[in-house]
């Protein structure tokens, strides 16, 4: 099928989303460069950044499809671009967490690194001006960023479902998932499917075998050599699903 | 009954607590004149601001006694000192909101004063050296600051039908209860208690009539006239409440 790009809706900071001509239900999604982090008050970029978010989000959304979990991408067109479902975002930040690691284990005054027993599922708020801030699910209401409380029980369903199927999908490459954060959205039959992008960006993974950062972390942290991680994580993927 | 001071238990930023000899399950508690604010950044102290809180705080607990809620207060002692049970501390504040103020309404977006369809209950982690961190259910779970997920929701319960009590307890003389903040403990058989105080210091109260902020703002904000303020809450307390 072909598809021809329209009128862009939206920048964000590491995606720029476009119309399709023709086409009301779907978006043309273009992952750019750019690096950021702390709210966008750290930034950087480097070639081929885009590509390597976009094909390792495709490779995840694809192996998703084949184990039952919706996503909102109808298909790739290139490296960097693809077609998706046009949704009704949910202003959450969904983070699931197998370890504590970053600011979350800085504030609850426990050591980065320390198993949990069972996944903690958490909710930010989506809203640069305020700096994504950690919510309860009361709050969440307040805020109305879903309908009722059964919206954020499915959310954490949902959520809890692709930490099993993502945490096997690194593992067969070698890679802890540590933690990560999900965006979601509503279809216009009121479904709620999985959006955004699942990605070295969006994932803390430690190398299984020697433990090192293989995410943005190395970027936010100064820890070096960002690009060749971000390309081991793209190879390394590519080398197990790339038949996907 | 006679009560003697046994060795010093603790010293707060508000309060002393000391052993009370030959009676290991309870604590002599004395209210100390300092004021503080944002995790002690802010320190003040006037004479008699001790004797304020302690009072309003025992006014409370008795019209709780006579509402069917059980708090730790077992005697008064004069206008500062009191005898209490000795309880295992459950490290949370819980707070409860009836209008969103203060860091909140800020953190979400929303106006000061914004009313609450039906009231937030909130989990802070007592820890200083952390800044008392806003934390979710499940981080509560986490962090054990409960034995699990019911007693979560038997401090909800309890929270909100001491906000029901509060309320009313406020509005008879013309206050009205924004947000206040409970501490609980456990006794020796496993009760969940109510402890610590209930005070200008621990509640938000707004004039009904005037919305003039009648609390620990005044000092927090630099409003000015902290002390009649909390002298005219215990005058307007005492007046309607002091023959309980």
């Amino acid at each position: 099928m072909n598809f021809e790009k329209g009128a862009q809706l939206y920048e964000g900071k590491a995606k720029k989303v476009f119309e399709v001509i023709g086409q009301p239900n779907k978006i043309w999604v273009e992952y750019k460069d750019t690096l950021t982090a702390f709210n966008a008050q750290k930034k950087s970029s480097f070639e081929g950044k885009g590509t390597i978010n976009s094909q390792v989000t495709s490779l995840i959304f694809k192996y998703f499809a084949q184990n039952g979990i919706r996503t909102h991408l109808v298909q790739d067109l290139n490296a960097r671009e693809s077609i998706c479902e046009k949704l009704e975002m949910i202003p959450l930040e969904v983070v699931v967490r197998n370890r504590l690691a970053g600011s979350t284990a800085k504030k609850l005054g426990i050591e980065e690194g320390t198993p949990l027993e069972a996944p903690l599922c958490e909710f930010y708020y989506k809203n640069d001006g305020l700096g994504d801030p950690f919510i309860s699910d009361d709050q969440a209401l307040v805020l109305k960023t879903v309908r009722d409380r059964s919206d954020l029980e499915k959310l954490k369903k949902k959520a809890l479902e692709i930490n099993q199927a993502l945490k096997t999908f690194f593992l067969e490459v070698g890679l802890e998932l540590i933690d990560f954060k999900l965006e979601f959205g509503r279809d216009g039959e009121g479904h709620i499917l999985l959006a955004d992008e699942i990605s070295p960006d969006t994932c803390r993974l430690w190398d299984t075998k020697t433990g090192e950062r293989m995410d943005k972390d190395r970027f936010r942290r100064d820890l070096g050599r960002v690009e060749e991680t971000y390309r081991e994580v793209l190879e390394r993927v590519q080398k197990k699903w790339g038949s996907l």
